[in-house]
Formats: structure tokens, sequence, C-alpha cells
């Protein structure tokens, strides 16, 4: 919904009858814990980080701006940077300077797959909150629901300019859209038309692919075939202005799938350049379409040292191209101090796809709550601020992106403080590197199922029909063993008891809150 | 043995006879095709590497120097710069930065236990050829024949100075023994000490550690007991000298394991210094004890940033440091530019260790052909020599050692020509980086039995009772595949023909020149 700035005797009021301070937002119970036990470091650190941030908005006269960038199925081992790149075919030259000149994170854990990723990156809440749980299939008619804030109606609040690109898959209908949830303008592409594209990307590539590796699907044919058999009317890309709703301005075809990248990136570019010097600051939320299979335009096909036909890798190239591209641009316009970059991906290799999906060195992949699910890289990036050249074990959740965006628009306080949100502010961790992560733990869904907790060095996985309590559950020591090898529970038993008493505060914040419940029904008729 | 300078008429006729040119070496038969093939090409890079080492010549008044360290145990992903250090608890820096100033390659391959890595380093020969193709146990008589030639034997021809330090593990008999397999002065240590060493280090550690990692072995007991039990007599450190023989300097007890490696790497410092000037060069090979723990001192246990208390962290901890004082001291010397210095690992990580074990991000693990027991980490520093910062994807075998100090120390034509040397001349790759590289293939042995065969990007792996046919084989794009995760032939089949007429090449050049047979027999009486 449009975000309603609380009146202040009624946040007061409300934060009273939470027990809380005014305006304070509602972190999970144990960073509750954690807070109180750090507050006096914390506070004298976050002061400091405030003087930082003052400072620059003196020296540029507005807040900071954010480009968050949203990349699809990358593995944690994808990239050059991560000890994949050339190795695997698919040099990223550019990504790999990105994290050179920034912050490369070796523990930024995602949702196990896309929608419920994006909803943590735009709610600041486990997906299972906000009643979308898994992966919205084509024709599905639930989504991000009105009552949920999302990080551009926040950011909006701190006078921020909002926009979006790409790949919105939080749900279809016209109250789940971006123009409806917080952003000024969005130039996006639902969801409801992927196997199709899919399909037809195939037949379109598979006359140039070589050695057989084409896909075959179950819509070869027309986009009215399709339609017909899903019962539903599928779409291409919608530009939607805030207020104003939305049109569709490229239907889905054969000649507009391979520009939707292109096209969004020349977008980008001019929206950077239209907003570089204008009084409000700009918050950019980019999902791009790397690497699903539906944008690689031929000439990142066969680039010299990339995996020829691998459709994956040209996507990955030309994703890397992009990323470059907006970065140049941002210095092009003398606005590279003023904006903090984060790219993360969404979830895990999609292995469904291979030999054309990405690749984790982890245990598991796409939909699992294993490390290839959902640890996956992230990059920070922010010249003057972040110091180049680091690499972050701390935790970073996707989650932390929300409250981290509102700790930098200065908004911290419109954080709401009505439910519970997860994502911590780890502006901290941004400016003054490893050690300095707000985080201890990760809770990692499966759906609605708890399926596994992270605690400091320890990972427990809860096996479906359990609690949490023995047996059917396996404990890993992920910083020796961040692969999954050894989950003997051993020499680990000396874990269950705090786990379990991690999960029973985890469950009561839940009960003080409950998860939204969106009606049932799952088509559009 | 000592080496026998080839009499010139003699080597011309032996290589008349083998229908080759004179004093050429064998090269397995792949080779000899690529090398008919890429001839001119080859033969003008070959000539611009010699004169570039003939200037280096010229400056130092001697060939350069040639350091190999073979680390044990160490996997692909252990260290920070393969995306592991900190992550896993275990901070790198002097072998990353190592790295940062030469050359890190992706792609080294050793054989998948420590006894044939350390005979295919010495010998240039897959293990199999010299007749010992597996772990040598306690008492066991096999070894490092007399008639293989070492690239101690050949370096000494070249006039170099020779000096071993460290794990043998190649033969604990004295016609084994480094003084007399081409080393003027060796300061080693048997294995045949190895699992009383193991269970009494653990006795030594187990009272600080905190969490019940320690190990419990048959032998908990004293060295007296050990060695009824095993019926051997058990060694510690012997100081070996060309001519001279050997005498035990240091016996294996509580006291002296925990100075094993920090002894030795006082002798290389010293041996560096007593040899930084002179007028011959010097080779060096030093069998790191670490980390398979025998050797970390207290001192390294508990660093600030390191897994607590875990062993292999402190016997990595402590390696890292000690190859740094290495480098420091060549550095001291001023002698750096004239110094090649290789560091390899010898397998992937033993995970029977675990918790105290090393780690890698690929499949399997030590005694297996799969990428974890095979591709290790591999580091070439030259300052002067190799460019910094190059991250190398073409492929390396620990053979490659073997005859690559052949040609940088000028001795090429000493190669041994009656017999099958599988290691190539990889000083393209060395100082010209990726894409230089000379090898295209690898045949992965385990034991005696031919495992799996690397072929440009593919892998085939050939099942035990198979012949390298259909079915009971898997082939991976290794490229796109490096976890080997997606085995199935399906659209692999293309590569079926081209593996069978690869392996049908190697096994004519084994009718050829038959491996060497060792008497049988298995213990010491």
């Amino acid at each position: 919904m449009l975000f309603q700035r609380p009146q202040p005797g009624a946040a007061v009021l409300s934060a009273l009858l939470l027990g809380g301070v005014a305006h304070a937002y509602q972190p999970d119970q144990p960073f509750v814990e954690a807070q109180k036990k750090h507050a006096q470091q914390w506070a004298q650190e976050d002061a400091a980080l405030d003087e930082r941030l003052a400072e620059l908005e003196q020296k540029y006269g507005k807040r900071p701006n954010i480009v968050y960038i949203l990349a699809d199925d990358i593995g944690w081992g994808e990239l050059g940077s991560y000890s994949g790149g050339i190795l695997r075919g698919t040099p990223t030259p550019n990504l790999d300077a990105m994290a050179q000149q920034g912050m490369k994170f070796m523990s930024h854990y995602s949702e196990p797959s896309c929608t419920p990723t994006r909803l943590a990156l735009l709610t600041g809440r486990y997906p299972v909150r906000t009643g979308v749980d898994v992966v919205l299939w084509p024709g599905q008619q639930q989504g991000l629901a009105d009552g949920e804030v999302t990080v551009a109606e926040m950011l909006a609040q701190a006078g921020y300019k909002t926009a979006m690109f790409g790949k919105w898959h939080v749900g279809e209908l016209e109250e789940h859209a971006p123009e409806n949830q917080g952003f000024d303008y969005a130039y996006y592409g639902l969801y409801n038309g992927k196997p199709y594209s899919w399909a037809n990307m195939d037949a379109f590539y598979k006359a140039e692919t070589i050695d057989g590796n084409g896909f075959e699907y179950d819509f070869p044919g027309t986009l009215e075939d399709y339609q017909e058999k899903y019962g539903i009317e599928v779409h291409g890309h919608f530009e939607g202005i805030k207020g104003k709703g939305r049109r569709e301005v490229e239907p889905l075809g054969a000649t507009s799938m391979p520009t939707m990248e292109s096209g969004n990136i020349e977008r980008i570019k001019n929206y950077i350049r239209d907003n570089a010097q204008a009084e409000q600051p700009f918050f950019i939320y980019w999902a791009s379409y790397a690497q699903q299979m539906a944008a690689s335009p031929k000439a990142f096909r066969g680039r010299p040292g990339y995996d020829v036909p691998n459709l994956q890798s040209a996507e990955l190239a030309q994703h890397d191209d992009y990323v470059q591209e907006l970065l140049d641009t941002l210095r092009e316009q003398g606005i590279a101090e003023n904006t903090l970059v984060v790219w993360v991906s969404d979830n895990g290799p999609m292995y469904a796809f291979w030999p054309n999906s990405g690749y984790s060195w982890l245990r598991g992949g796409k939909g699992e709550v294993y490390e290839g699910g959902v640890r996956t890289p992230g990059i920070a990036w922010w010249p003057g601020m972040i110091e180049p050249g680091q690499t972050v074990i701390d935790l970073l959740s996707t989650t932390d992106l929300f409250t981290t965006a509102a700790r930098i628009a200065g908004v911290r306080d419109e954080i709401p403080s009505d439910r519970v949100v997860d994502g911590l502010d780890q502006t901290a961790l941004l400016l003054n590197g490893n050690g300095h992560g707000r985080r201890n733990y990760i809770f990692h869904y499966s759906g609605n199922r708890l399926a596994a907790v992270r605690m400091d060095n320890m990972k427990l996985h809860i096996k479906p029909g359990s609690q949490g309590g023995l047996p059917n559950m396996e404990v890993y020591n992920i910083t020796r063993d961040p692969g999954e090898k050894f989950g003997s529970m051993y020499y680990q038993l000396s874990y269950v008891v705090p786990f379990q008493r991690l999960i029973g505060k985890h469950r009561r914040a839940i009960e003080k809150f409950p998860h939204r419940k969106l009606p049932t029904g799952t088509f559009v008729e």
C-alpha cells in the first residue's frame, strides 16, 4: 500500500502498547536480546557512523542514492572472485573488479527461491510472514499484500525517487504491482510469460547450438497456444507509473525477448543521468533477468574465453557487462561516492536447467536450504565509503537490505513497528567491515516450514516432521564444513539445547505477531 | 641410483633405436602427437624463453635456484585465494600473498595420495610406472627403485647443490633414501613412525582440546609398545649425506615431534643463506609435514581469527608462516629474482581426520580420482620472471615439475630416454601464462588401475572392471561442472570415441615401455 506516515501520537501509543520505545521496530526476539547485550558498544559505533553519513550528506546536499541489483540464480562459486569465472568458462571481470573496489560477501544468505527472496528484499521480512512463501507460478493470484511496507515505500517517505526495472515476480495483479508498492516508476516483466519465453528462446537459439544442449518444454508453440493451455493472459513488459497505473509496452515475443535486458540497462542509465543532479536522492531496484535464459542476445554468445554455446555463460557475460555500465554511469555523473550499490543473487543455481544452469561449490541448489541454495554471492560498492578489497565473512541476510536502506536514508524510525521485521541494520558491516556485522543467526524457511537455523558457526537442519529435536536433525559446523559434508551429531550434541532455545524465541515472536494470511485460490479466472 | 650421464654416442644410438632424435626423452604418446602438431609454434616460443633464461643466467652468473614445496593434504578451497581461508577459520595471508605475487594454479593435478605424488614429483612419471603405486605403510620394503632417475639426480648433473627436508615417504630402506637418490644433503623423517606420532600427538594435545575432537588410535602407548605391535623399528629424523650414509639425529618422541617442522624451516633458511652467493645454484625439495598433525607447536593454536582448537587450522597457520619465512629469506639474500619457488599440495583433504582435516570445495578427497582427491592448490613464484596476480586454468601435473626443472636448469637432454617420462616442460606456462600450457590430458591412476582420464575440458571416469567403454563410465564436462555433479552420458556420448583413442595411445606406450616390477614382499623382517 502507499505507506501512511504514522502520526507521532499514534506511534508512541503503539510503541507503548508493544512495550518498546517510540517508533522502535520489532526485530526477531534473538536480536532483541543481542541489542541489550551490545547496547553501549553499538550505540557508540552507530554515533560514529551517523557522523560519517552526515558529512557525506553535507557534501552532496542530500542522502545517498541506493541501487540494489538482484541477480537471478547465480550460485556461490560462479564468479571469478569466488574461484569460478574463467575456470568455468565464464569470466566475470567486471563483477570481480566491483568486488575488488568494494566488499565481497562470503556469507550472504538469500531465501531458497525467487519470489521469497524478492519479498525478503522488498519487505525486510521472512517471506513466510507476508503470506507468500514459495515461488509464484503463472496465473496465481496471491502476491505482495497491500498491507506490507516495501523498501520503496519507506524510501519514498524519506524523499527518495524510486524506480524498479526487471523481473518483478511478487504477484501479477495490479495491487501487487511496483507502481502500487512504492515505486514512482517501473518497467517490468511479470513472471507469467516465463515458461513461454523459455520454450521460445530455446527455439530461437536451437538452430545455432551445436551440441544438442537445447531444451524441450511443454509449450513449443505460439503465444496463443501457451495462453490457451495455461488458461491465462500472458504479458511482456509493463511500464507502471505511481498514481497512473500500468500499460503493456512490449508484448512478449521472439523479437522483444532478446531486448528485455538490454533495454533495461539503457533505461537504468538514462534514469541515473536524469536524476544524478536532482534535489532528491534516488533508489533503483534492478531485478535483472540474468541468468534465466530469456534475454541473452547473440552478441554475448561465443565471446573468446567463454564456453560456447552455453546460454548461461552468455547471460552472465551480458550481466557482467551491464553492471559495469551502471557503475560507469555513476562515475560519469560524479555521484559514485554518494551511491551505495549492493549486488546479490536471489538463490543458488537452478540445476534443472543443466547444462545451461549456474553453479555452486556448495551442497544443493535453488529450492534447498543447504548452503548451495541459500548462500549466494554478494557485493557492496560505495567508493570513498566502503574500503576496497574486503572479503567479508560476517553474516548478511537479504532482509538486511531493507533495514540498512532505512538507516542510510535516515528513516529508521519509519520501519513499521506493528510486525516483525527480520532485516537488521548492517551499516556498521558495510562501513567498518569484518567483525562489525550485527547478525549471528538466520532462520531458513522452506515454504512455510522452518527447515534450518544458523547460529554463530553452527547450522541445524530440521528434517520434515521434526520440531528441531533429536532424532531427525543434522548439525554442521559451517565454518569448518561450509560444504555440509559432515552433519553427524556425534561431537556436536552440545549445540542441541542452544538451538532449541533460539527456535523457541523465534516461535514466541510469531505467536505475538502471527504470519499474514492471504485468501486461498490459485488461478486468475 | 646415482645418475649415470649417458655418453653422447650411446644416447644417439639409443635415440635412433627408439626412433627419436638425439637425447630426446619419451613423453606419453598423446604428447608426441601434440608436439608434431605444434612443432613450429612451440619452437618459436621456446627460443624466446631460452633467451629470457640466458639473460637471467648472465645477470646472476648461474642457473636459477629451484625450490619445490610439497604440502600435505591441503585441499582445493583451503586457502584464502581459493575462497577458503578466513571463511573456514583458517586465514592464509602469506600463501595468498605468494599467489598474488605470482601465479595461482586452478588446475594443478597431483596423484590421489601421498607416496604416489612424491614419486611423480621426484621421477616425472606416473607412479605406476615406477612399481610403487599406492601409499607405503610402515615396515613395507618397496620404495623408490634404484633404477629411477630423480629430479635431484638430474639437477646434480647440471651442477646444482641439492637438499631435501621433511617427509620422505617413498621408501624406508637405505637404497630408497634421499642421500642415495640424488640429494647431497637431507634432513628427513620416514613415514614409519607416523601412526605412533598421531596417537601420541593426540595425547599431547588432548588435555588442551575443549570439545572432544581428539582421536583415538590403536597405539596410545609408548614407542616400545608401538614397535612391538608393528614389528618394526621406528625412527624420527635422519640426517643423510651423499656418499656418507645417514644417521638418526632426532629419535621420535613427544619432545621431538613438535619441533620437526619448526626445526626444518630453520635448516632451510640456513641452507639458503649458506648457498645464496655460492657458485652453484641450489635445488631444495621441502616436503612439509603440514598438515598431518605431527608438528604444530602450541604457538600456532588459538591465534586470533583461527578456529580453536582445531589442529589442522594450527598446522596450516604454521605452514603459512614458514612459507613466508622461506620467501623472506630469498629476498633478504637478494636471490628472489633468481629463484623459482613452486608450492603444491600432494593430494586432497584426508577426511579420515575429520574434524581435524583439510577441506575441498570439490567432490571426493584423498585416495579418490574425483577432483577433490587430485585437483589441488598450486602456486608458482618467481619475482621478475612470473608476472604477478595471475589466475591460471591451464592443466599442470605434478610430474611436470620434473621436466620443467630439467628445462630451467638447462639439462633437458639429460632426461632419460629409455622410459616414458610423463612430465611435460611447462616453462612456457610459468613465463607466459594462461593459454601457454602444453598439457591437454592427464591419466589418473588409482593404484595400478587407470581410473579416470582428462582430455581438454572433459573427464572420463572408468569404473572398476570396465575398460573405458560403455556402460560403466561417467563423463563430466569439467569446465562447466568442476564439482562432478552431472556425469550423465546423455549429451556427452560424442566424447566416448576420442577418449577410447587417447587411452589406446597411452596403452601402446606402456606396451613399448612396460612398468617397473619390484620384488614382492611387504614387511621388513
